[in-house]
């Protein structure tokens, strides 16, 4: 399934399940069936409910519990209670962050880990917010992001992904000239820095996390294109990793890092800039779709 | 108001008034007077209720609403969003770092920000957890903690102190062996790693929070004994830093940065063990102790 959080017309927020053309409202749907509400997409992680939400699918879908794709708004599919990120996880990225960054050249030999708060969230078409007065150096980083479903505590890799609810994409977004003393949470732990979405496909859906084509574009232009079989660290090593020391609760995320093609890594560097347009696309979930804009 | 989670005989976690020698058991009170119950510690900084509960605690207090202090197990005050918590912002502290673990010898010209998740989050009397196939090098460091009252998004230094419900003690954990590629996520985000209370002193009862004696000890040796005037960057400005890009929530947690006498800094250097006891300890807030115990 490929669970969204929608609305309609400036309302409530609700559980969706998109299809082909078409938005499933599970809540009006289980009304229809006589069936509990499953609640929103954060209670459907945290009871490990995604079996019931498939089961009233089951059968016809009344025409009057569902819109048209084009008529509903996505949101963020929910609020990470913390989103732990990866820095350096992709080869030719520790390169190119070498170059232009000031990181290490070597490959990292344990998961390179750091914070984004759940402050930080946006849903598709939300506004990244351009500060020129703190930023002159706005980056994306279009990453695989794996949403945790059970609590992880010490599991070890070949467990890992019973751990998973399902995926998603992140943009991890920084602001490069805000590391301070080398630490990033201020250069990327900002307010719209983690835009979330479009969707969330479930575990089930994808029997192999590192298979999928990943790819960013700016204003139409492809600056990212690669895949996430290219991971040093692989997703049941992260859980394994992280989990060894700190507890992943349902709804966690683990924002897996980004292949080459930051904009701080070319030649000359590119940053974002108010009117520009991002569009981070993982394959098998979507296009997360936002616009820069100044609020300076 | 010294304002405490609390339980007696195991029972759930319940909002406390912490007096001389007992406890006021606040949600008791409020049915005995038949007054609405204000919940627990986050629901009254969610919703700015200190007033509600320092009226209730007008007039005589009915002896069954009350427990002697040595009868409750006192817990962390509250679960935090988030804990942004800063780095080298006491002078004596960015030199004895400089010289042990590899930071700038400057003083940062910037706050340095690193987050904690919630997850590391315990309260008093609970147990550091040592894991020796991860560390070797377990530190100590006392801090002064602001929670936040009031959502704070670019607040000016001038109005920040507006924004505080109040201040409490946070004891910042490090494997220092656990930094990785120099960040500080994995070293300082374990669980256990933020021992946090014992209590929660109203910002109404801190007109000055850059006055407070701040020691700590281990074992019952002294070594951290310093005050909260020599923070570099004080708490407004912290806010007012902060909050120019990331939006600071009620019940969000700023731990302000620890003097000198982290045991990375002795020579030799000093770590923590199991069966070693910390005590960390804010004036007009409490002693925070915490053992250390093996979990291999």
């Amino acid at each position: 399934m490929l669970l969204v959080t929608f609305s309609t017309d400036g309302g409530p927020h609700r559980l969706g399940v998109q299809r082909e053309s078409d938005v499933v409202d599970v809540g009006a749907l289980a009304a229809a069936r006589s069936a509990p509400d499953p609640g929103g997409l954060l209670d459907v992680v945290r009871q490990d409910a995604a079996g019931a939400v498939a089961a009233l699918l089951d059968g016809p879908v009344p025409a009057a519990a569902t819109h048209p794709l084009d008529a509903v708004a996505l949101h963020a599919p929910l609020r990470p209670g913390k989103i732990v990120a990866v820095g350096l996880n992709y080869t030719e990225h520790v390169a190119e962050s070498a170059r232009a960054l000031d990181t290490a050249q070597e490959l990292p030999q344990r998961p390179v880990l750091f914070a984004k708060p759940a402050t930080a969230v946006i849903g598709p078409e939300e506004a990244i917010e351009h500060n020129g007065h703190l930023t002159q150096q706005l980056d994306w980083e279009c990453e695989l992001a794996v949403v945790i479903g059970r609590t992880a505590k010490r599991v070890p890799a070949e467990r890992a992904l019973e751990h998973v609810f399902g995926y998603s994409v992140l943009n991890d977004i920084s602001a490069r000239d805000q590391r301070r003393g080398g630490l990033w949470f201020f250069s990327k732990g900002q307010d719209t820095y983690a835009p979330f979405g479009p969707a969330l496909r479930t575990a089930d859906e994808i029997p192999d996390p590192h298979a999928l084509e990943l790819s960013l574009k700016v204003n139409g232009e492809v600056r990212q294109k690669s895949s996430t079989k290219y991971m040093l660290f692989r997703i049941p090593e992260l859980i394994a990793d992280i989990s060894a020391g700190i507890t992943l609760e349902p709804g966690d995320v683990i924002a897996t890092g980004t292949p080459a093609g930051v904009g701080a890594g070319r030649t000359p560097q590119v940053w974002l800039w108010p009117g520009d347009v991002v569009e981070a696309t993982v394959e098998r979930i979507g296009t997360l779709r936002n616009p820069v804009v100044d609020v300076r």
